[in-house]
């Protein structure tokens, strides 16, 4: 379809196109939707583009999305430093934070162990941590990684490396999903919630 | 999910997903990979944006995307002047010239009629075609429309308003389509290829 189509439009789906998820038909779809629609709208979506990306940056504490730095996670003071949740993505923050429920800080990995991908613990943000527990505040670990194979075993991995006497290392528990209904779990899921089983 | 992420990345969201065929769960996860990506990246997908926005714009004879208008298929003095083609979409061109076997000069319309969505003659680029064919060196219109009802009753009212004795008025033929078997034809489709046989 790029046959003979103007330059700078070949350019722009070009560029479209590296974006994740938006593969070379959506691109050109986008693209000539774009070359056709309003100038002031593709000059503001053009400036909101380079604008987060300039002001928006990692917290260097908890490596969240933030425009400043430490962000406001870090720096509540209503919320209870003694607790630290571990996550591997700064989104994943957003969506704990959504369940409303945890009220501690945050530590984002920036990914997981993946000997597969060549993700090396030295790939994760564990300085970091490290430095962050050796402060000595932090209690409790709360590990909210995947439930897949390579979440299990970034969790081992930091149990065994974070774990001490004084700060112990948990994670989230496995069971069955809220409004869901038996028919609906993998033999997995079942298994897990059945090892995880509470009293009434 | 926007819950405390930073405003200009919620700005950014907003914008994409003002985008067709980007939904807000789409928006987001690329709103979060650009203010996370490399920012000469980012620079480099805002001035595609806007340099292509800029640059390119609709032929004034025929409704091709172009950088100079008249655009390159009007001014081909190799093209042959007496066949015009008739689409809907400036990006149809690209798929007839893709199929490559169109020697002829293009039109766009800019759409078809469609009463339901209040478009009338009045919306298409009708005046240019009439101009156009008032030089009377076009001897046939080839309509290449879309094959369902809207676009049968705009191929109709082409044929009745553009047809004379100098002007045939022609569209492509309805038939089952090259590669597919009759198992995959609908029922329409194949009392179209009935009606349109030919001897072998």
């Amino acid at each position: 379809m790029t046959n003979r189509l103007p330059e700078p439009l070949v350019s722009l789906i070009a560029a479209l196109s590296r974006l994740p998820g938006i593969g070379p038909r959506s691109a050109e779809r986008l693209g000539l939707h774009l070359v056709q629609t309003d100038p002031a709208l593709v000059a503001q979506l053009a400036k909101a583009l380079v604008e987060a990306r300039e002001r928006i940056r990692t917290c260097e504490e908890c490596g969240a999305l933030t425009e400043v730095s430490p962000c406001g996670w870090c720096t509540d003071v209503g919320r209870d430093a003694t607790l630290m949740c571990v996550v591997e993505r700064a989104t994943d923050i957003l969506v704990l934070e959504k369940a409303g429920t945890f009220r501690g800080r945050y530590h984002v990995l920036g990914g997981r162990l993946s000997p597969v991908n060549g993700v090396g613990p030295e790939d994760l943000r564990l300085g970091e941590l490290t430095r962050r527990l050796a402060r000595g505040e932090v209690k409790e670990l709360v590990l909210a990684l995947g439930t897949d194979v390579e979440g299990d075993a970034t969790a081992h991995y930091l149990a065994e490396r974070f774990g001490s006497p004084t700060v112990t290392v948990t994670q989230l528990a496995a069971g069955l999903p809220a409004g869901s209904g038996l028919d609906f779990a993998d033999e997995l899921t079942l298994s897990r919630a059945l090892e995880g089983r509470r009293p009434v």
